[in-house]
């Protein structure tokens, strides 16, 4: 036993969770004190890995020893798992996507406030350098102000692993990335949902999407396209936005790439029209030297405290969540308006609660 | 004179118009008699260009050695310049879009028709190398059959000109580069219109859109992202095309571009997780080298006559248009059925005649 001031456990010792118990090697203040997994050959992995395998959940939930309890199984068992750590005075860290469908994490969240435990997603993502360097050009307008935003992850490799490919386990890409990539949008642009559609792949014949498209539409104007693919064999760029004053592109998890402004108030020579295919177009034609600036991306200080830290700081009550409740609930009515709107092939409207209270 | 043997006079001596001057000069069949422009200095431009500057429209129609008039205006002039032509026996040219209402193009086929004269418009990008290699790659199934289709066209420069700002002449992106990227579209992909999303931009205050993003899919179960923008600091590649074999790129009108494909069949080693983020990813992982093979792309032999020799053609009866008119009404259908569900902000459906007599 180290010194560690609080006790977890991993329920669910599969892809995520051993990246969890490696990450959390390295943590000051929570200690993993041992797994669960219903597979015999996780429980073996878990031991091989020096993690004790508890024999059943019950023995996991009835250990006084364990503070959190670490869920990382598949998505249709998150709801049972959580809510039974929480009535048993654990508190719960949970992976993404939370639960299928928003009347469970609903439940869960009662369920949390009665037992006065909290219950924190981890939607790791909003960590992502990708996605907060984005979010500083978003916040300091530094490509004026963003009126536009794409944000992909296209993959060549199908659909991975076992239970991703099935629906009743909550299968499919718009859960599993899709969730992420919408979750990072609403972080960034503070603004309600006023239209979402959505076209689903079903390319592979799995009978989960194997990828997707939306456009969301937001009150204060702006749109934004999320994209996830895995049958892209070349990649677009991570992320592609466009601003009133340039354009800023990163290109993949590398960070490579760069922010294009536009430069105003000088003598801007006008474009020369350029042969373009059969045509000439001036529309098309790269802007002259001057008209633009070329530069890098800006580096990110950290400003918020690590996802771990942040779930000690709000156990012990000195921090609110970074990932709230109410926004993991948006995100998953989200999710499932792209789905009901992707199905439908139409456009829906005036779904998003916004800050209303949504429950 | 020359021993040409068709006279053309160019009505509209814009950018478009002095083009098609320059392009004609190598044309062994048809010589360019003259020009007509309502602007003095365009007259001017056209007797310092060498071509007679007409007095009068109606001195153009009443020019017996005049067999074809090429109509290079603003857009809402085409009909009644198309139409007085048609009826003092001339062939037309007409620039795109060829109307701004579907029924303006209807009513110059009937006149057409009645005066057993050719009305041909000029899609000159049906022509352009880029779209040309992604048709071949399209109908050779050379990244397996494709199913979703990506053509766009971004700009850095504003809408470029005058009358291209306001709405009564045709002004906005969607009816300038949009008629271009649709018309490649449906010259393409063989298959009825099932729906169309649309969203249009407005971000530089015109009264016209400057730019747009459509979705459409077709009843063949292929989609299509169509794209033209004006703010686009930087560009994405001006097509990116998914096959159930592979993916192609054409980065612009350079022709810079590849297509990858994936190889089956093959004792091919599973993606490796990447870091990517604050997570790891199988899904996003790139395949393993043996899984995938670049190409370059294919070198397009031309298979179809340049357009003003089918033009020739089509008067000497010894072809058909390779613009067809009635493709050319589906298009401009399209286009106001995007106008449509842009404005209303929903899904349409069900209005694509496709083969069906749409008149």
């Amino acid at each position: 036993m180290t010194n560690k001031p609080y006790n977890l456990v991993i329920v669910g010792y599969g892809g995520m969770g051993s990246y969890h118990a490696k990450l959390l090697k390295e943590n000051p203040t929570i200690n993993v004190v041992g797994t669960f997994d219903i597979l015999e050959e996780r429980r073996t992995a878990s031991t091989v890995d020096g993690y004790k395998s508890y024999e059943s959940y019950s023995a996991v939930i009835a250990d006084h020893d364990v503070d959190i309890v670490l869920i990382a199984t598949p998505n249709n068992v998150h709801k049972e798992i959580a809510i039974a750590a929480l009535n048993a005075k654990k508190h719960v860290i949970c992976e993404k996507p939370v639960t299928i469908y928003s009347e469970d994490l609903e439940e869960i969240m009662k369920v949390a406030e009665a037992t006065e435990r909290n219950f924190i997603v981890h939607q790791n993502r909003r960590w992502d350098k990708d996605f907060l360097t984005i979010k500083e050009i978003y916040d300091k307008t530094m490509i004026g102000n963003i009126f536009h935003i794409e944000s992909r992850v296209q993959g060549a490799n199908g659909i991975p692993g076992d239970w991703r490919h099935l629906k009743a386990p909550g299968g499919g890409m718009l859960l599993d990335w899709g969730v992420h990539l919408l979750d990072q949008l609403l972080f960034m642009v503070d603004s309600k949902i006023t239209s979402v559609y959505a076209n689903l792949s079903y390319v592979l014949g799995d009978e989960v999407d194997d990828g997707f498209q939306t456009i969301i539409t937001f009150e204060n104007g702006s749109t934004a396209l999320i994209e996830v693919g895995t049958t892209n064999f070349i990649q677009l760029p991570r992320w592609y936005v466009k601003g009133t004053a340039g354009t800023a592109v990163i290109k993949d998890w590398s960070m490579e790439g760069r922010i294009v402004t536009q430069n105003f108030g000088v003598d801007i020579e006008a474009p020369k029209p350029i042969q373009a295919g059969q045509g000439l177009t001036k529309t098309m034609a790269p802007p002259s030297g001057a008209a633009v600036s070329t530069s890098n991306l800006p580096e990110v200080e950290p400003t918020m405290e690590s996802f771990y830290d942040n779930v000690v700081s709000v156990i012990e009550g000195k921090a609110e969540p970074i990932v709230k409740n109410m926004e993991v609930l948006r995100v998953l009515r989200l999710i499932e308006t792209i789905f009901k709107a992707a199905e439908a092939n139409e456009v829906i409207k005036d779904f998003d609660a916004y800050k209303a209270d949504p429950i």
